[in-house]
């Protein structure tokens, strides 16, 4: 059997999963594990346990091997609150949490995560990403989305993070689709392109209709027979649109907008971001997601020294 | 023991609830029923069942009780469908449909709802409350709104449904405020006036962004403590703005908005609206959604003579 022996571990640790990287001294992937143990279902005492059922084939017992968390882990409800930073700053800036661990043979370090006070917002794991995407293409300045149940925007400026935004439109979908009126005569799968575009345009043109609009979707559906996967889209459509319409102070004057994200939902904005004639690079949430841990880890290491 | 004898019987029947009048000659309430065997909970072959529950007592046996019934009962998944008529109409127009009784000792004549093909609407049961307020004040024009889980704002000129447009105002907020990621930090009773304010002009000076205001609420609650009865104020009236900015061809013109509802919606959409100065009357609605059926019932005989 080979034994891996990493460097250091990498964590991403959402609350619906758990992920963890074993690290060589270069950044090489040496191996990779998941679970579904993800913060909304532990408590407290259940963080380490969770950890250590993936890594403990990883660790050796004459020395402690070093590892990062980015994540819900630091929320207030995670193993340990890891305060905010608070914006403007860099996505990776203020001192690292650790995790109350008992097993000698690792240490874990929480990556805080990011607030705004006015607008009010909050992030956690995204700011690992924003950092990630800057260090694997080296730049300093961009317009970010980060698509998701809570996609988010983000301005960074010279390295610092000026501004972000958070909108429900990922939650509201599967509300909306699944548990609301508008679930009869829904498709829970299947698309149409025509559909989610009518959507999207009627939305950035009256995004004061959309309550209205949203229940013209069970009413086409009764009346005009509305096929299910076109009501499907067209309900993306229009969630989409409100999102774009009240996001404009981010995307409008953007020379590029990245989107780091899962890949069909990135997609999604891609296509509804190219009928406003704005240009999208898509990068994969995994790569972004383990640069910014690694960035994450030098910094640990810098502060360390 | 009084025996009720009632000439004949108004049925108001929902997707949750059924009541029943017996009423006299000169359309006074002769008594009065409910139960919970609304239009959701029953099969086709529980309707007669489920009604005869209530007015069995009432009812002769040598003669046929006429009935008149308004509501989701006629919708495609209720007792029998009563197809749609079309505005620009009188809110009680059309042939009514006869429910499939087999006890002899009454008959079920069921209002048909009204539809709008552009943008596509369709009600059953308000266009009889719009029938009953006409009666009740004797107007032939004005503008209304019916709040509910799915509030209806409807123009009536000339007697005339010219338009109607339903909003799901009233849905989204039970979707967000207990089953979104907004329930945490948010009180399920309890209110705050200032904070309700405060998201009606919020969501009326900006209606696209509305979803990232919503999730603000959340955010306030981690970084600010906002007191879980002021989230859930502002967020009724985030929504309500943004129904409000919808529905502005409706009220912003109107001499008058006459509000047909639940007392305690009603109230809030009337101080919504005169936060925009315009001049509201609330209306009882047990009492509209009789004097509907009584006109409705006026309309039957006529014709069936």
């Amino acid at each position: 059997m080979h034994v891996i022996n990493p460097s250091w571990i990498a964590i991403d640790w959402g609350t619906t999963n758990l992920r963890v990287w074993a690290m060589g001294p270069d950044n090489q992937v040496l191996d990779h594990k998941g679970s579904t143990d993800g913060m909304g279902s532990l408590e407290r005492e259940g963080f380490e346990p969770a950890l250590l059922r993936l890594v403990a084939p990883w660790l050796a017992d004459d020395k402690t091997t070093p590892a990062v968390a980015c994540g819900m882990v630091g929320a207030r409800q995670g193993w340990i609150e890891a305060p905010y930073c608070a914006v403007p700053c860099a996505p990776i800036d203020a001192t690292f949490c650790a995790a109350p661990v008992s097993d000698k043979r690792i240490s874990v370090q929480i990556v805080p995560g990011l607030s705004q006070l006015d607008p009010a917002d909050v992030m956690r794991g995204e700011e690992t990403q924003i950092a990630g995407l800057m260090a694997a293409l080296d730049i300093t300045d961009g317009i970010l989305c980060l698509p998701g149940t809570h996609t988010k925007w983000v301005a960074v400026e010279s390295g610092i993070v000026n501004r972000f935004l958070t909108v429900m439109t990922g939650e509201l979908f599967a509300l909306l689709s699944k548990q609301s009126v508008l679930r009869h005569g829904m498709a829970q799968e299947g698309w149409d392109d025509a559909a989610f575009t009518l959507g999207l345009e009627t939305a950035l043109d009256n995004p004061a209709g959309l309550t209205a609009n949203l229940f013209a979707l069970r009413a086409e559906g009764l009346l005009k027979g509305l096929p299910p996967q076109s009501a499907r889209a067209r309900l993306s459509g229009l969630l989409m649109g409100i999102e774009l319409s009240g996001t404009k102070t981010y995307w409008q004057k953007a020379a590029k907008v990245h989107l780091i994200g899962d890949g069909t939902l990135s997609r999604l904005y891609a296509k509804a971001l190219a009928h406003r004639s704005v240009d999208v690079q898509i990068h994969d949430a995994d790569r972004i997601t383990l640069a910014g841990l690694c960035n994450a880890y030098q910094r640990y290491k810098d502060t360390a020294q």
